[in-house]
């Protein structure tokens, strides 16, 4: 338990926040009866009693800001977080007891679930932490009634907060990184469409779709500009289609639009990124530092992209200092792509990123322990992958308790990288490629069968193969993982409960099994927000492409389970 | 969070046993010089300030005994809480917001690795808790270093606590339950041989060794008799091989050993249970109501075998009308055939147990309401199975964001008793009886392929299977969870960390992510037990079947990772 957690835990006269809370609420009434009685007793009391008091009371007030730095680790679950444990031990050859930075922050954990589904996709999990309700796969920040609500992030802004966000996607990504969906609600028909499992796979409409998120993110919506600082990848789609790098469909320079609109802009290094200053940079900032997502840690090239620890470190540099004549701010910092990783069930990709955002937890730790008043959370949207951390390999193998980090440890590319080089290299060729560079140097794999050499080729060269290289990444996945004897159920999600991990100021009233909306909740109380506001403005007056938008008629009402029975015989 | 949980985690005067508590080092050292400054300022305290300390001071005081009840959830990880959660909420058509009695009161997570493997088996998933320390995969309460150590129970019952233990497998199961392990800790090495992975499948070495554990557990070893109350199964390891429905090896009648000890014996029924008056019955008391294991909860007859609740229930009357002269009780109550189901990868049997044991928790919750300084944790020592809540069959099927909790809710008996049936069947008939009756009234399976049906067939009527009934088993597990959409990657355990749960006295003190031992720890305290003191003993006077047996040598030492290497290329 942090020193932090104990102090706020420990602490009576807390006020606490949680409606739900009837504990606090019998405690009151015992305190007013005791008040009655006792009124007369007040001479009595030891001075270590006094003590105590005084010290508690000066624990609950301290005075800071009501930062919220809201940390998603998408995809990650309870198995990922053992993975790296056994991982980082293995590799740094320390003892049974070492923790990760997580690990040292466990409250409790989040329930994923949608309104439609007891498997969350992206944009109902983002919706439960923006809006603070549950809502249907593929609603963006609308309800289940398709009714557009207001966000934390746009509350945030509205009531005087900066606002940041900080990710390793494609700050544009809407597919499967959460990190743009707090600030588009507006597109959340259009999405809800691209989210069911036809539309998902059609990258022109969503191509489209990150069109608009470029231009909605910089301010170009109906309420305006709400985010203050962006770091991440995506510039592809801030550049006219006329540009070299541009993955536009028109030729709009979101680029040039944004500087209009006042933004700071820097593209494609981190030349600027490393020269800011932050007492006199001034906001909004924009800093992308990639076409397409910012590479994966294990491929990262540290010359021209930041970890997602210093983009985050300076964000809060910069967000603090410029928040003198603000109220707090509030930043969302993703390691968006521990959930690509696991979407190819790539292991040693996964646990890479995972390290990386343990060691951003660490730096985010400190930076709580300094601002008083500040929280922050960790948590994800949803387990990706279906991990397990061991695996029997066949069923006349009887089981073998144990797995095999080592097997991970000097693998020295993601699958993800490795696929498109199989797809484009010369055929003839391609099974010697296979045999003597990529397994043996790349995926450090040395025994390979002429069945799995042959199962890489024939996927690489397949011409009328849907999704290639998802697939062939998650081949190359399945055989490292083989190798280390992890399993993975699936190149999706699951319901498995994640990991609800927060410390600083109030951390404790997020402690135990919470509906992922309760995180929603608590940012709401805490950083005292009115929602319900944003949702009225945007109910009023709705942007043009909602209400030109229609569902699906088999998407409206509530909670529906009826698709349950439609796979069971 | 529920009400006792608040109550506990606001008491700033509560006795922290931690000794990692930095924080609650730092608060004492502040109180102390607060002490000295405000002496002088009692007077000025206001009278509502004197009744919230006035309060808080009782909650912390509330003058029980220090009973605890040490609930095992065998081979239950993280994604099987969800399973079940989902499993009620779809069969009770309840909202997403709907818990189950462990969500109330999760504190954290066990992390699980033994001292030589980060996967655990239950012989050193076991000790953790039993003795506090890490050792290696098949040492029972033995050191690594081979040493025997002094359990919990042992060192309750010598200082005068009761001690009780209720399991649903075999009360002397040593294979996958623990059930029986915290008591047994002279067989340490035999056992030690017998849980690698070799002479795990030995039927005939691990019969001789339940014939040891039941005349240990009745009193007949170093120690004496240490237990006093049992409930279970397994039956058959008490009765003579001269007797109908013996397993024994030999002609022992551990019953009439028993009762020349002074044991109350039923067996084979719930006749003497179900008249039992827990005011009149004294201890010891023995009544194990099979031959075998209990059976699942989906195949269970209620006219013949209590539930795990009602076995829980009966023990916490008996121990709480027992224990006037006693400080307390030691009980362990284990869901041991959770395990079972999952090493089977039968979902529908998994979550009937899960479900059973969710009874059984919000029973003995009730039960530490009415007590105070009672604690109730639940844990389990590994999980197992890596189930996966979501699952996609082929590579070529995009991701659903589903499972299909509607497979299970009709299958009507577990798979482990279905192969032996199979097995035994005529094989010219044995395809129509899989297809008619097995499938559709059994498995509620209406749409089985040809090669299902004839994989089915073809490991039923194999005439040289290893493990066949455990294989058949997870066979037709697999064809039920492809239906309802989750996924197994091992019939044996998984590292994933698994669910931490406490309700009652000093419940708070388990919060966050700990070490297995720690809970071993935690016991050791929470009831002031000197285990020091018993392995002293044990160690002066080895029993002789400790000092006639050698450890290979292989399992000398710390902390072995070298074998991770051997599995990599």
């Amino acid at each position: 338990m942090p020193d932090h957690e104990e102090a706020t835990a420990s602490d009576p006269l807390l006020g606490r926040i949680d409606e739900q809370d009837r504990a606090a609420a019998t405690r009151q009434r015992r305190r007013k009866v005791i008040l009655a009685t006792f009124a007369s007793a007040v001479v009595l009391l030891s001075a270590f009693t006094v003590a105590g008091i005084l010290f508690t009371k000066k624990a609950s007030n301290n005075g800071g800001k009501p930062n919220v730095i809201l940390m998603i680790s998408d995809g990650f679950g309870p198995a990922s977080e053992t993975l790296a444990r056994n991982y980082y031990q293995y590799t740094h050859d320390v003892p049974a007891g070492t923790q990760l930075p997580l690990d040292t922050i466990l409250v409790g954990a989040s329930r994923t679930r949608s309104s439609d589904s007891f498997v969350t996709d992206s944009a109902a999990g983002a919706t439960a932490f923006a809006c603070g309700i549950k809502t249907l796969n593929g609603a963006i920040a609308v309800s289940p009634g398709l009714k557009p609500c207001g966000t934390v992030l746009e509350a945030a802004k509205e009531q005087g907060f900066l606002t940041g966000m900080v990710v390793t996607s494609r700050i544009t990504h809407g597919k499967r990184s959460d990190a743009h969906l707090i600030t588009i609600e507006t597109l959340g028909l259009r999405q809800a469409n691209l989210a069911t499992p036809a539309c998902f796979a059609s990258h022109a409409n969503s191509r489209v779709l990150e069109d608009d998120i470029a231009l909605h993110e910089i301010g170009n919506y109906t309420l305006g500009r709400r985010v203050d600082l962006m770091f991440g990848g995506g510039s592809c789609f801030f550049k006219p289609n006329s540009e070299a790098g541009s993955c536009r469909s028109d030729n709009i320079d979101a680029y040039a639009m944004a500087k209009d609109i006042g933004w700071h802009v820097a593209s494609d290094d981190r030349t600027l990124f490393d020269a800011l200053d932050p007492a006199s940079v001034s906001l909004p900032l924009l800093n992308l530092f990639s076409g397409d997502h910012m590479a994966y840690e294990i491929d990262r090239d540290e010359k021209s992209e930041p970890s997602l620890k210093e983009m985050a470190l300076k964000a809060l540099d910069i967000l603090t200092l410029s928040e003198k004549k603000s109220k707090g701010f509030f930043l969302m910092i993703e390691g968006s792509r521990i959930d690509m990783a696991a979407h190819n069930n790539d292991p040693a990709t996964h646990v890479r990123e995972i390290l990386a955002y343990q060691q951003t937890i660490e730096a985010v730790k400190k930076f709580v322990d300094e601002n008083p008043g500040t929280i922050m959370i960790s948590v994800s949207d949803h387990e990706t992958g279906g991990l397990s951390v061991g695996r029997q390999l066949d069923p006349n193998q009887y089981p073998v308790y144990n797995w095999n980090p080592d097997a991970l440890t000097r693998v020295q590319r993601s699958t993800e990288s490795i696929a498109p080089l199989l797809i484009a290299h010369d055929h003839r060729t391609l099974r010697d490629y296979i045999a003597k560079t990529v397994f043996p140097t790349w995926l450090d794999i040395h025994n390979a069968t002429t069945a799995e050499i042959a199962s890489v080729v024939d996927l690489a060269t397949a011409t009328d193969s849907d999704r290639q290289i998802e697939r062939l990444s998650a081949l190359l996945g399945e055989l490292s993982s083989r190798r280390a004897g992890l399993g993975w159920a699936t190149q999706g999600h699951s319901a498995v409960d994640v990991n609800l991990y927060a410390y600083g100021h109030n951390a404790d009233q997020l402690r135990g099994n919470h509906e992922n909306t309760e995180i929603g909740d608590f940012i709401i109380r805490h950083m005292g927000l009115d929602v319900g506001a944003i949702t009225t403005k945007l109910t009023r007056d709705p942007p043009n492409d909602l209400a030109a938008l229609k569902a699906p008629s088999t998407r409206r009402g509530d909670f529906q389970v009826k698709h349950y029975h439609s796979h069971s015989k």
